[in-house]
């Protein structure tokens, strides 16, 4: 079956899913976008993935091109028409077409839209929660406001290529002070020998992730001990378990951590309850 | 006239001119950049932007999708086909399009490359020289290899926007250390009252213009005294003269940095010397 995209107004297929050489988004990395997990047919946590996208796109000062209502019925029917069960759905809008030039348009022009959808491997991605991943860790080069999740992912992009070339699945990025800050998409958490799960505020630093704020709140709710902190790579080396989390992969185990195997090795048993009691504290719409 | 660009392969009219939405440059800004300055028909230094593209390429691993003699000749045809005299040709070039994930294609794709052209208003840039440029300072928040000319601009785009809106033309960015790096899109010089020409040394907080690089050479052959070294933001408000170089501008004089008049707040002689002289020292193809 080919895929259907949502582009500027018009339902395509993917093929012919095209934008403007100049729009912004793909001369200046002026966009920004949200990742939503589907389940079963239905989005998970959409509510939240919106309020997230008002922020990044009043941070940038661009205008949501239709209501949080026809997005959500843009977003339903795209899932619809690609018959997603078990998957993702991908949002991303930018400034607009304009000539190029740094600055905003002087005349507004409409900003871009684009939504597509694809299904997901469900059993590849159990398989993989079974065994656990290895990252590696490399400096956190990026820019100052990756709290805006914005389209500009080259930094990610490099960290990924690494990790994998170096036989690992994701990248951990390190600031200056050798204090995790995230994963290339994902946030970062680990799990302390005394039992406490320590993940890194939501500054300017790293991204809130939606499944972040989630897991947040299950673990509250369980009365698990949390530290909301900056953590090092050090700390980590040494941690009990380690996990990302992330929307399209909730919760998935870290055992490796470069050189370090974590815990002994397997995915913690606190990482592993967390995933598979993670969609009882989701919304579903 | 209705512009045309060269888009992967073919010549369209501009409003025809479109790419994939899963092309990695409008996902990731996974891409670089040239901008060409068109003078009398001809390109203005092709050479020295071919290799910095190379570099650029390479830095990423994006493979070059045609050999440089096969660009150049596309770059003359599109300069050609909408007959500029006097502007600039803009080349992208990104990793090309893929289902969306973060690492490279594990399967190569053909890269996506973009050739476009268009005029610039001659008597216009004299006009804004010859009553120089205001300029503001914001802090450098961008990623760690801005030597390499990427698509990631936006961190450019709202520098250049917070100009506008301050009533300047351009924004200086300032490092940690209290340093000028560049401009949103250009380099930055100053002039000491002593007399001596000063730009920050091409490491990876700048980028190596093309424009910079000639004018260095320029400098060197008339004499002057020239010091490759990074320089304050307050060294900045208390110099003779103040400039920017691109390839589009070539040489603009700044008279205003933040609330400082630099000099007498008119354009500097020097400045104003190297932006006339400077065609003859670069190559014409």
């Amino acid at each position: 079956m080919s895929r259907i995209a949502y582009v500027n107004g018009r339902y395509l297929p993917l093929r012919d899913a095209k934008v403007h050489v100049e729009d912004r988004g793909y001369q200046f990395g002026d966009g920004v976008y949200e990742v939503c997990e589907v389940r079963h047919g239905r989005l998970i946590d959409e509510r939240r993935h919106l309020e997230r996208l008002q922020r990044s796109l009043g941070e940038l000062r661009i205008r949501l091109p239709m209501t949080l209502r026809a997005l959500d019925v843009v977003f339903h029917e795209v899932v619809a028409r690609n018959r997603i069960t078990y998957g993702i759905v991908y949002l991303q809008i930018t400034r607009g077409v304009a000539r190029r030039d740094h600055a905003f348009p002087v005349v507004p022009v409409e900003p871009g839209i684009v939504v597509t959808a694809r299904s997901l491997n469900k059993a590849r991605n159990e398989a993989l929660a079974d065994k656990g991943i290895a990252v590696i860790t490399v400096p956190d080069n990026r820019w100052g406001r990756v709290d805006i999740k914005t389209i500009g992912l080259l930094p990610n992009v490099l960290a990924r290529q690494a990790a994998i070339e170096q036989g690992a699945r994701d990248a951990w990025f390190v600031d200056h002070d050798g204090s995790v800050t995230e994963a290339a998409s994902a946030n970062a958490w680990i799990v302390t020998t005394a039992g406490t799960v320590v993940t890194r505020p939501a500054d300017h630093a790293i991204l809130r992730g939606i499944t972040r704020t989630v897991l947040l709140d299950v673990i509250k709710a369980q009365g698990l001990k949390l530290e909301e902190r900056a953590f090092t790579r050090k700390e980590a080396y040494a941690a009990r378990e380690a996990f990302i989390t992330s929307a399209s992969q909730i919760v998935l185990p870290v055992v490796r951590i470069d050189d370090h195997a974590i815990g002994n090795g397997e995915p913690g048993a606190l990482a592993t309850a967390l995933r598979r009691g993670f969609h009882r504290f989701a919304e579903v719409s």
